[in-house]
C-alpha cells in the first residue's frame, strides 16, 4: 500500500477508504480542513464513567460525539468505525493486547465510542500563521507525554494527564496560545508552556507515545492537553476491553475544523 | 421571611442560608457575579442517558458540574443542594406532583445531579452594556417558552427545545448577540432571533414557565436556550423520578459568572 503523493489534499472519506484496504500510518498532516479524532470504545456499563470523566476533564477530552451502543457510524462519520481508523490498540484488563488494522473481530453490540477532538485541527491555522510545526516538517508522529498531573476522577475511571508537544520559536510562542485558543472543542490552549520538569516529564527525548521531538536553537516546548489521555486512564483502571485508535493514527471525520472555531 | 433589600449585593452563601430558611422567590437578580445554574437530578440508571442527552444538546443543557450518587455538595456548591435552591419541583413518571421549598424527604442515595448553565449569567455584562433586561426592571421572572424545535435524543430521553426571551431594542440586537457569545457554558448566542411563530410559539403573552413579558416599542423578541429544556424532556420521556430547580428559582452556585467567560 502507497502512502499518497499529498495527503494534505485527499478528502475524509478517500483517506477513510485507504486505511479500511490496510494502509496504516500517522495522520497528521492528512486531509488538511478535516477534523480528525481521538476515539476511545468501552463497553456500556462504563459509558455513564467515562462521559463523566471527559466531561470533568474537557481539555485532554473534549466529547465531539458519542456513538449509541453497537454503533459504527454516525453524524461525524459516514464510514464505519470498526475499520477507517489506520490502526487501533485493544486493551484487555489495561494491558495491550493487539494493534490491529481493524476491530471486527472485537466488536460487539454493547460497546459504546467516544469521538474526542484532536490538536491536529489547529495545526493547519498555525502553519497558515507562519508558525513552524515541527514534525510535521520531518514527517514524524508528534511526541506524547505521561505527566504528573492527576485527571480528576469519576466513578472507575482515574489517570494521569498526557500531553502532546510541539517545539515553538520562543518569539511564535503568544500566537500559538492565541490560535490555538480559538479550539476550545480541539484541546485549545496549551496546558503549560516551557519547563517539562516541572510536569514531571524527565526527557523530552523520551515520549511514551508518538516519536522523538525535532527541537530547534530557540524554541520553547509548549504542551497541549491530548486525546490520549483515555488510554493512560485505560492503563490504570483497566476496564475489561477498551479499543482505541493509535496514538498518532486518528479518525479522520466528515466534520470540517472551521466548525470548531470560536470567534 | 423578607426579601432583602439589595439581592444583588449578597454572597452565595448568604442568599443560599435565606433559601435553606424557607424564602421561595425567583434569583433573577440576584448575588451579581455569582453563576446561577439550572438543576436536574435523576436516578442513577438514568444518568448516562442524561449525560448523552446534554452532551448533544449543548445550547440548552451545558454541564457545569456533576455531583456523584447520593452527593449534596461539591466543587460549584459548599451548602446542601437539597436545601438551598429557593422553590424546587418533583415529577414521577413525568408529573409534577410536588413544589416545595426542601426535597429531603424525596432524596436517596442512587441519585444523580446535574448542574447546568443559566442564562442570568450574561443579564449583568447586558446590563452593564447598557442593554436593558425588561424582566429585571419590573421585578418579574423571565417568561421561557416551549418550541416547536425538538432536542437531539438520547436513549430513553427526547424533548422539546425550551427558550427564554428578552425583549432588546432593535439597536442593541447586535450588541446582546456578541455580548452573551462570549458566555457559551451559559447557553451563549440566542438561538433566534424575532419571528416568534418561526419557532412554534403562537402567543408571546403566554409562557409556559415563569411570566409575561413586557415589551417595549421598537424591541425585538430575542430567544435564547433555556435550562428549563430538562424539564419539558422528563414531563415526555417520563422517568420515575426527577427533581429540578422551579423555573426561575436557579440554584447559586459558588462559581464567578467570570470563569465562564471567553476572550
Amino acid at each position: 500500500m502507497q502512502i499518497p503523493h499529498d495527503p494534505g489534499s485527499l478528502s475524509a472519506a478517500d483517506a477513510r477508504a485507504l486505511f479500511r484496504d490496510g494502509l496504516a500510518v500517522p495522520t497528521t498532516g492528512w486531509c488538511a480542513g478535516s477534523t480528525q479524532a481521538n476515539t476511545i470504545t468501552l463497553p456500556k456499563e462504563y459509558a455513564f464513567d467515562f462521559l463523566l470523566f471527559a466531561q470533568r476533564n474537557p481539555k485532554p477530552c473534549p466529547v465531539l460525539d458519542v456513538l449509541d451502543a453497537g454503533e459504527v457510524s454516525g453524524a461525524l462519520l459516514a464510514g464505519d468505525l470498526r475499520t477507517d481508523i489506520p490502526r487501533y490498540r485493544v486493551y484487555r484488563d489495561g494491558e495491550l493486547v493487539d494493534e490491529p488494522t481493524d476491530v471486527l473481530a472485537y466488536w460487539r453490540d454493547d460497546l459504546v465510542t467516544f469521538l474526542l477532538g484532536c490538536s491536529f485541527t489547529f495545526e493547519h491555522p498555525l502553519l497558515a500563521a507562519g508558525i513552524p510545526v515541527r514534525h510535521l516538517g520531518c514527517g514524524r508522529n508528534v511526541p506524547m507525554y505521561v505527566t504528573g498531573r492527576r485527571c480528576r476522577s469519576a466513578g472507575r475511571l482515574a489517570g494521569p494527564l498526557v500531553v502532546s508537544m510541539r517545539p515553538i520559536p520562543a518569539d511564535r510562542v503568544a500566537d500559538a496560545v492565541r490560535i490555538s485558543s480559538r479550539y476550545p472543542a480541539v484541546h485549545g490552549a496549551p496546558v503549560h508552556v516551557g519547563d517539562p520538569r516541572s510536569l514531571g516529564i524527565a526527557d523530552l527525548d523520551r515520549p511514551e507515545f508518538g516519536e522523538p521531538p525535532v527541537i530547534e536553537e530557540g524554541d520553547v516546548p509548549v504542551f497541549w492537553a491530548c486525546g490520549v489521555t483515555p488510554q493512560a486512564m485505560v492503563m490504570e483502571a483497566r476496564p475489561p476491553l477498551a479499543i482505541t485508535h493509535a496514538p498518532g493514527y486518528m479518525l479522520i471525520t466528515d466534520a470540517r475544523d472551521t466548525q470548531y472555531q470560536i470567534p
